[in-house]
């Protein structure tokens, strides 16, 4: 592979953003921020840990590795912006498969008019890919773990455990047609994240955000933790991703439970932003469910807990329920 | 090795910027931007490629990575204010030497306040490290490559070659003695970026500025392509690091103009503020050398050259010198 020539197949020919000021091709890239604060995030996927050729092709892993670290600022309350990658490149790799992850990448950033604006191309001896994304957010329109209050209630958008399912079945790949699960496939290869839901979320004065990467159990545990409340979650209300139905019910619980890398929204808002916030969802089409409540209870805060038939079971960060009080 | 256990080793206790307005622990960072312009950079260091156990320690393993960052962020103008640090592990690190290259960048970013407001790590491999540095800079205060004009002083803070000087060093170590060239290696180790002296420049006008990352002739020839002039180079006065005495001319001349990683500055200035920088640069003690001149010649526009006896031969990036005109 000729080092320059691949910079040139992967580098914009043009800028989405007027906010950015200087992209590639001096020491570094200049951004203005809109709203004064800025917010970075990064995550690196390698072969054979993050994803593998068996269930993602090189246009999948640009994508997902970018749409993580965009779920990442949507979760912070933000829009993104520009974006940075560095990639490790191992040798059983191709120039036109490389190129083929940034096409991935750049498919989704057009959704956001995001602009790619630096990055590096190392060798080594397994691929991985680093991406730095940058965003940002109106001083009023954080939102942080910490933001649940007592008596708020806790909402999910779209549904949960598709990504799990999606890569479950390719995974087992029998040979038999991929067609009843192919909306799963796609939540597992091509996930998007909710900007825009939360960037018309911007009157709302207060809400607590996490994005769903490693399941909503997990998820639930950060917030109550963060927060200092409890968490009690309905199972019954979780919304389940349709194509689930084809599987056993213990595989849907432990897929919607901890499947992970939906990239759904869980979040906690007042009862009275709540109706705000799903007329807002109804507005752009964005399914959004009430799951369970925030309570203030010394000995149960900073957990997340199952209701079940008026017992309260505790619910661990893997998703794991004790079956006792 | 312990995540958790190594997460919470690597974590700042407190933040040093009150700009930072959110560090580690949420789903991204939040940084105001003081002069409204952020900038933002990354580059990856891979194990056996640009690093090795044998000339540099974990500690310095992790100074070097950050100071190539905080370098691009001086040559844009800026200061910085915060980084993130993607690491790929692999098993032959063990836990204390994965901090020790924390502890390196530690002790670098608090000479600039800077926080660590996020990252990744990874299993992997090979080590590999991904940093990404955001700075700020005002808007009348860019340093791009484009900046330089005709008639403009050509010049370079510090001296050079030290770096390659002291890893020349360290690969050959015979069991001699390694105090003669404890500067140079110093250099390769250590290097410290030159933020302050940039800081320092905001009065100045107009200025075009690289960091020596890949040698003086190779960003020599970046600026003259970006500015579309002609750089023209005395190599008499290219300003040398002490310990080049002890090796023959030939490698000297080789590790000044190609050796890189010196993170010393190459900038371009009128004539008129040349005076100015200078005045600066004596003030905070750091040597300053006129090295040659900005010309524009419709022939050799876009292109640095060597100036033998009033001839000018052309300056490969390489550092190459065509022998005749």
């Amino acid at each position: 592979m000729k080092e320059f020539d691949f910079i040139r197949a992967i580098q914009p020919a043009n800028l989405r953003q007027s906010h950015v000021i200087k992209g590639i091709g001096d020491d570094a890239a200049i951004v203005r921020t809109p709203y004064h604060d800025s917010i970075l995030t990064v995550d690196t996927m390698v072969e054979n840990i993050h994803f593998s050729r068996k269930t993602v092709d090189p246009f999948h892993i640009g994508w997902r590795a970018l749409a993580a670290n965009i779920s990442d600022i949507a979760a912070m309350g933000g829009v993104p912006i520009a974006y940075l990658v560095s990639i490790v490149v191992s040798d059983n790799w191709k120039e036109h498969e490389l190129i083929e992850i940034y096409n991935g990448m750049d498919e989704l950033a057009r959704k956001y008019n995001m602009d790619l604006i630096g990055g590096d191309t190392v060798i080594g001896q397994e691929l991985s890919i680093s991406i730095t994304v940058m965003g940002t957010v109106a001083a009023n329109g954080k939102r942080y773990r910490s933001h649940a209050r007592d008596g708020d209630v806790v909402f999910v958008t779209g549904n949960l455990g598709g990504s799990a399912c999606g890569l479950h079945v390719l995974l087992q790949d029998t040979g038999n047609s991929l067609t009843p699960f192919k909306d799963a496939i796609r939540k597992h290869q091509m996930p998007i994240p909710n900007v825009e839901f939360v960037e018309r979320c911007a009157s709302i004065k207060r809400m607590a955000l996490n994005d769903i990467s490693d399941g909503i159990a997990s998820e639930a545990n950060e917030i109550a933790k963060a927060s200092n409340i409890s968490i009690e979650i309905e199972p019954d209300k979780l919304p389940t991703h349709k194509d689930l139905e084809h599987f056993p019910s213990e595989l849907q619980y432990q897929w919607k439970m901890s499947g992970g890398e939906d990239f759904e929204l869980l979040g906690t808002v007042s009862l009275h932003e709540w109706h705000e916030i799903k007329k807002i969802a109804n507005q752009i089409h964005v399914p959004i469910t009430k799951i369970g409540s925030v309570h203030y209870h010394t000995e149960r805060n900073g957990k997340a807990w199952i209701k079940d038939n008026n017992k309260l079971l505790r619910l661990e960060p893997t998703g794991y329920i004790h079956k006792t009080k």
